[in-house]
């Protein structure tokens, strides 16, 4: 039997600033037979994600640093088509870090297997999986939330930030977006139920949290840095917690800009700025999924997938995520669910 | 009996960057009759503490702004001399905010006894007390520390950082304090046995970390603020905690510099910056003082006193810590003892 055809996208060079799509190089080369203990995945949907560009880099983040030449890394799901693994069989479904690929041939190292779910299957890249339990953990394990107070989340019409913004009205708190766009904001108000959204683009951030928050800010899940930062910081309330969970306005900068001038605020109103990563609270992954699943079958948390066809445009698509056009969690078609 | 006179120092300008001693203005003005529920203190020590210099500022901080023409916001040791309040005695020794003058008239609002301790006097103020506990709160319950970790802490030779840093070594971690000239770092290292010690003043503060932390950052005891907690965070290991102590070298500045361009190392080593304030454990003071005062009666805890004599020499006294001209906790000797 001939070989199959696998289509990879490699990473061909280091962006300098925004991502170009020559950064990547497509290909094409037969995939390799299974050695004992392999497994065959046929990827289905790639996630395409703001730490995506942080991987791109010449230098080791909280993953290795991934060398030129190298698949582009990524987050898939896919079905096993063909196993030598006896803890794989065929036709179960996985995610892992599988890469910009159409087959990835696995030892099972970082492959986890994805339960049955009573929602679509895309559902475990937008509602649950790395983007649902980030928001999950994030907000409830490092934003330790109350009834009560006020959530500012940035970045608010994105897959995490819907999310963490959803969760904090089903927790019983006031919630404020910031997003980039009317229409954003508009989804956020009517479609989500925030208690406030702002664009980030037309006003002034500060003075509308100021309109938005007036009890001041108890929790910030931050998505973005920057001057939104500096603005939330200003109206912290005693013992905030800020929930860093990405920085996507710097991921593009060649030279870092500085942080805020008011990082004093921390002192002042001791408040507690934490980062995070989903893979710490892998072992609660199920006790995530059963919450998130539950609101969602209720009908209190909603999510929206974005979906691009054809892993040939996932290097197109991926610079979308930097100028906020993307409509909900963004996923590549790589190849049909059947 | 003709009253007393009372010796103050009042708030009489808003300093503009660096503070001026015509900041303050001086006066003499008699002691008021005790009434019903009050007593009146002789201050002995007023403590000199570089956020006095945030208290002076047209701006509630942590505790709410103080008035131009009010008594200077200071805390002291003193004796009850007179009592009209059934709750404290002639000749007991007591603690508070109660300011810049020689005498205090109080209805004994935040106003703390001291117990009897086996050690002089001034040790309410150079070992325990704001000073000692916040050392002692700062680097346990923010810190978290752990036997075999590595602590850098900034300011090191100054009142609080000295004993946090030492109390680090208490507790079996690597320390490398970071002070602002070579006595101060051959103190650190000599007496104090720390593992390491930076003049920042002379040294490149980030190449000198790599050097005496080789094993990374984990616990930062933030005094300073600005390039110093760049240079940290650029060395922080995964889950490393930063505790806010104090960011004395902003106090001064008019326009507050940016803050550290790398702040986004809170996200990719998971790492938690947190401020405090000694207040929030007033009810846990006994547990620390009981620990603080076992580790100095064992030798294994110094501390220095930089007594300055006269009320009157206050105002440049306190300038002196901004410069880092105090060598050890800055007191200023309002009365005699007994």
């Amino acid at each position: 039997m001939a070989p199959l055809t696998n289509a990879q996208w490699l990473l061909a060079a280091r962006p300098q600033g925004e991502i170009r799509e020559s950064d990547f190089e497509y290909r094409e080369v037969p995939v390799p037979q299974l050695e004992e203990g392999e497994f065959r995945v046929r990827n289905i949907y790639l996630s395409l994600d703001p730490t995506n560009r942080i991987w791109m880099n010449d230098a080791a983040s909280y993953l290795p640093k991934l060398e030129l030449g190298e698949v582009m890394r990524g987050i898939t799901l896919g079905v096993v088509e063909e196993s030598r693994n006896p803890g794989f069989s065929s036709g179960e479904h996985v995610t892992g870090l599988l890469g910009w690929q159409r087959y990835t041939v696995s030892d099972a190292t970082g492959v986890a297997k994805l339960p049955p779910i009573p929602l679509p299957l895309t559902a475990h890249h937008g509602l649950l999986g790395h983007i649902g339990f980030t928001a999950y953990w994030g907000l409830i394990d490092i934003g330790k939330p109350n009834p009560g107070e006020t959530l500012v989340v940035s970045a608010a019409a994105g897959a995490v930030g819907s999310l963490a913004a959803q969760i904090g009205k089903i927790l019983g708190m006031r919630v404020v977006g910031i997003a980039g766009s009317e229409e954003k904001c508009r989804w956020l108000r009517e479609d989500l139920g925030l208690d406030g959204a702002i664009n980030y683009r037309t006003e002034n951030v500060a003075k509308a949290l100021s309109q938005n928050c007036p009890d001041g800010i108890d929790v910030y899940f931050e998505n973005v840095g920057g001057e939104i930062l500096e603005a939330v910081l200003s109206q912290i309330n005693l013992k905030a917690r800020i929930v860093v969970c990405g920085l996507i306005s710097q991921y593009n900068a060649q030279t870092p800009p500085p942080g805020p001038r008011n990082l004093g605020m921390i002192l002042m109103r001791r408040a507690r700025m934490e980062g995070f990563i989903v893979t710490d609270y892998l072992n609660r992954s199920q006790e995530a999924a059963m919450k998130l699943v539950g609101w969602a079958l209720e009908g209190k948390l909603k999510y929206r997938i974005d979906l691009v066809q054809g892993l040939e445009n996932a290097p197109s698509a991926l610079k979308r995520l930097f100028t906020g056009g993307n409509q909900g969690k963004l996923l590549v078609q790589v190849s049909p669910e059947s």
